[in-house]
């Protein structure tokens, strides 16, 4: 419309300058007209090729009402599930600030904020396309060189990739924005693990490396058409995201070390407490909200007998870890324990997610079970072996992403042996670079905040801004 | 794929076995491609049989993408339906931490963990197929005895109850995961109540037999097409879930008691704060939203009209009771409560749930702006009967649980006595079930903490876990 | 069903008048007889004008299943995204009490309460009408006077207002609501910048009159059909809502004056710190979450390709705003800021707002990346000119929004003289309505608290319940 009406002006001026100018000033009317002709064709064209453009988009569909709002539904989940994982960026923020000490709590939150910031971006500068390489793999079925997202389309590729011509279920953004929103989870997960010990600065560049070059190396291996994609199933990532981040947090912690005072001269574990528990419930089941975008919208469509299975699958793998992880608990610690019983549903949750689509109800619940399990032994194991993770991020994305990940091949439609190979694979690679990245980056910047600062906290430290300023600090 | 590559080294073994190994030692080439061959056809007949099952599906819809699309975009809304009421589950966490004191936070949060995990089980396990038995009751009409739900289908149940044929706006799938999120609501009620002072194990044991048992049965009442079906009106619960809770919150609470110092001797109501107003407002626009999954799920499909009236409503209901609420307090308190104007959009919500779908927009603010009168009246008349109900579950679900059933009999599409006679009977069935289970877990296992528990507070006492280590406690 | 059943029943009883009663009672039986005759002729007609009021909405969609199809999921995507535009005030709400003092948490959360109560009530009463008014301009393309929704239809009305024959994507009560929701965010950007000193009751008037009123107006203009709508681009807001909503609470902050203590004798500005970080970080998660219904729904339907570049551009923004916030307050402050990197974030929101659905991804990445420093130098500025304001509402809503309108004419379809144009008329109407509204308020109730109230907290002040009694305040 408003290109039109620059048409308009342009044909007025045409002819005020062919009838006036012309008369008092022939040499410069001339000139005149023919700036002002150039100026009516040129937009003229851009008008008449946008309009096409969008014919284009439209004539895709003509005479397709049903096609068309099949498309619109599929794209539509897409987009939406892309909101519930963003939604499980707060959760993880809410998890890591309740389960650690108020003094370190504005800190922690600054880094969940960077990370999803950061993570999107890298994502669209370099990710997606290294991830999803299709033809352009630099070492075919390892490694692709990504490079920026389109910022824009034209003609015949605009068609292509806004219509099922792309993909049945999305179009070329909602594509990218479901898988930007999951990219950033892995370097969120290190964050939780690291917690109240490590510098900012070297931190964010050691996230930043991690989330934009080695997330999308194993995600192309299975999802981007690589060595893995063939037999190996990873439906939501229980391996390629959250095995990922759990063993690249393994790597940070043993290359930082724990907390000062966590484990005694004695050989006595001190257990260091949360300092608040609706936070780490409020972080638990926001996850477990964002958790249905995340698997469900793994389907990669709105398809109804798939996108309802996944939910129920989901929800019930949950349920029975948080069960199960409850009465773990209150058998092995004497005491039913919130904290595990939140994890014991993450673990559930991060269990079920390779086979969400392809595991049954009822196995489902056997899955998520043993992960509540699990991960109550495997938080209580790795205390003894002196790995600190303040939130228990290695037990709920690592092991129980490892678990997760094998339960395919003995619920689901997975062979044991694949599942076994690509988990592993997938956990290595995350903790050879995660070691060599932490490993460049301390040899560099440093990686831990004097005992003074942990002493006094990161909030003051590293941002001079106190999360409760109001209230009296409990020493 | 797989089976497909399998079927295809399969076949190459065979050629190897016949060609190769016949040469050199046919008995042992004989019993080897009859193994071989063997595994060949059973493989092959499982893939030509997924096939068949998935083409059925694919029958169904063929020629059919209009309907396709419907069917789809119906299915997805129960789904994110199912989503938001899981939110709900939050709200209320998040509600009764708020509006009770620090010392209790934790044991509150476990007990909404706990009560959101088994209910979805026990749904699965029980209470789906009691609540809507078909054809199989037990007393017709009254009670029927639950079983598992499906673990998976094959064939011509596969397209039934994936398809259309099982209902036009969900899958079976679909409608168990709405079904089973609406179902731990009842007992999360009673959490509400009952905090501050009762042991933990019996309310397990308690709630669990509520929503495994009772629920289902006052469900089937009406909506699996029991003795209320023909012309009673419970939209999505007025009755059903809120006031079902509400009345097994009293029955609870009778038995129970008040908390410690509530009830002066001298006659005084000893006001119990709660500890962090955040959390309680938090918990409300939570359960504000997860509603419009609620009522707005409770369409059973995507229907344009219906859904978008059913927001409405909600909506404005809520609103309606929120202003009412602050209004009635002002005058009645001399402050305006924010607790109070909180409860006000909870008893709105409550209030209209019953007649979301059948009463008009600007009727709905009327039924929840006396909703939001209705609820002060009745948490300040309830102290003065010494019923204790810490966050006022017993008025915002009870009592307008039943005010919204008997509205849609005045401004909806029911009989006020029929109504009148449903919203009864479902109260007064909650109310004895309730209250026959908490005697009988009383005489079993006791039901009330030490008063020196009481005291200390159940964090410490039930799990040994402070919410709030950090912060100096105001005693 | 039950209507039949009515007449069933009705049909019965005229049975048994006209053959048991009329042997007995000529006279009676004849008049029982033309009662229930009139009783079922008018009840057989109101099913008849109900069944055909229902057959004329699937009358419309007849053979059109495709078509339904769509508008089903059009119409479901904006309810979706009206909950989560309504999540958007839970977000303001956390971010508010985040960023200032615990004592005046339980006052900021019941002005939030009230507004979002409030503003669906009056938006339904007169907002609705008057912004959108069809051909009953009062003066034309200026000013409307609104009336009530609605509340209910008839025959062809019906048809018309619930099927596409309303508009291709949403039903009129899919279209209230969704606006309905808009309506609220005006008054509570304003609520944020006059925390911590404002009484309650004057503020309940002038957001009343604002958000009923004032905001109609400007919206009339753009989205209504006025002056603005020819040329003027502001796609999902960016002056209509947020701009209006910053000058608003510029001129609310002039008239109220700054805290006590917050500007110094020796013209120091002392900060005055929020009292809960995490309360700030939930608050702007929630407002990103909710975003993608405020900016993807305002496509005004689930078209594809729009709906996912806008959840492309609106999510690159703000992650860029995040980014460069943190940065230039980490060069400006020395130390990175959470709440800086905090508003960073709604900054970038604010920003793309306006374009989100005509600026291309890597562009929207440039808008939202200087929004991002717009904000910390507006919030340092604002500062220095002693207008205080708690939580920088005024350089988020307000400059930003100006931003964003304006690069709608750098970087998208818009004239950047249009833009400047219509940002200014909507942000200079803002100001003045609401200095004028304030202005009046003050004359008339007084608008400030007591210092002796302002030091001691509104919570106790105004509502005598503090937000969080179990803790100790760190005075």
């Amino acid at each position: 419309m408003k290109k039109t009406t620059l048409i308009k002006s342009g044909i007025a001026a045409l002819a005020i300058a062919a009838s006036g100018l012309f008369t008092t000033n022939p040499a410069f009317a001339q000139e005149a007209v023919a700036v002002v002709t150039e100026t009516v064709v040129a937009t003229t064209t851009a008008v008449v090729e946008e309009a096409e453009e969008v014919s284009a988009i439209d004539k895709h569909w003509e005479g397709k009402t049903g096609d068309l709002a099949m498309f619109t539904v599929n794209n539509l989940w897409i987009c939406i599930a892309a909101a519930l994982v963003f939604v499980m960026h707060l959760g993880f923020s809410c998890v890591e600030t309740g389960l650690t000490r108020s003094k370190n709590t504005t800190n922690i939150l600054f880094k969940n904020v960077f990370i999803v910031c950061m993570g999107l971006l890298a994502y669209a500068a370099y990710g997606f396309n290294s991830m999803y390489p299709g033809d352009n793999w630099t070492i075919p079925g390892w490694l692709a060189i990504g490079s920026p997202i389109a910022n824009g389309f034209g003609g015949a590729d605009e068609v292509a990739n806004l219509t099922a011509e792309y993909n049945a279920g999305y179009t070329y953004w909602g594509d990218f924005i479901f898988q930007a929103m999951f990219a950033a989870t892995a370097a969120t997960i290190i964050s939780g693990a690291v917690a109240e010990r490590i510098k900012l600065g070297p931190f964010m560049i050691a996230a930043t490396v991690i989330v934009a070059f080695a997330y999308p190396i194993t995600g192309s291996w299975e999802w981007g058409g690589g060595w893995l994609s063939e037999d190996f199933i990873d439906f939501a990532g229980s391996s390629l995201v959250h095995a990922f981040g759990g063993y690249a947090a393994l790597a940070a912690v043993i290359v930082l070390g724990p907390r000062l005072g966590k484990y005694l001269p004695n050989g006595k574990v001190k257990p260091i407490l949360g300092h608040s528990m609706p936070l780490a419930a409020i972080g638990v089941f926001l996850l477990f909200f964002g958790w249905f975008g995340f698997n469900g919208g793994s389907v990669l469509s709105a398809n109804a007998p798939l996108v309802s299975l996944v939910f129920v699958t989901t929800a019930m793998a949950a349920a029975a870890g948080g069960i199960t992880a409850s009465f773990a608990s209150w058998i092995m610690l004497k005491k039913p324990d919130l904290s595990m019983a939140l994890n014991g549903i993450l673990a559930g949750l991060v269990g079920i997610t390779a086979g969400a689509d392809s595991i049954s109800p009822w196995a489902s619940v056997v899955v998520g079970g043993i992960a509540g399990v699990l991960v109550v032994v495997s938080v209580i194991a790795l205390d003894k072996i002196k790995i600190d993770d303040p939130v228990g991020a290695i037990s709920v994305h690592g092991i129980c992403g490892n678990w997760g990940t094998i339960a395919v091949g003995i619920f689901g439609a997975g062979s044991f042996v694949t599942q076994l190979i690509g988990t592993v694979a997938i956990s290595a690679f995350a903790f050879v670079f995660a070691l060599v990245t932490f490993l460049v980056v301390k040899a560099i910047f440093g990686l831990r905040v004097s005992p003074e600062e942990e002493e006094g906290g990161l909030d003051i430290g590293e941002h001079g801004q106190e999360a409760y300023p109001d209230f009296v600090p409990n020493k």
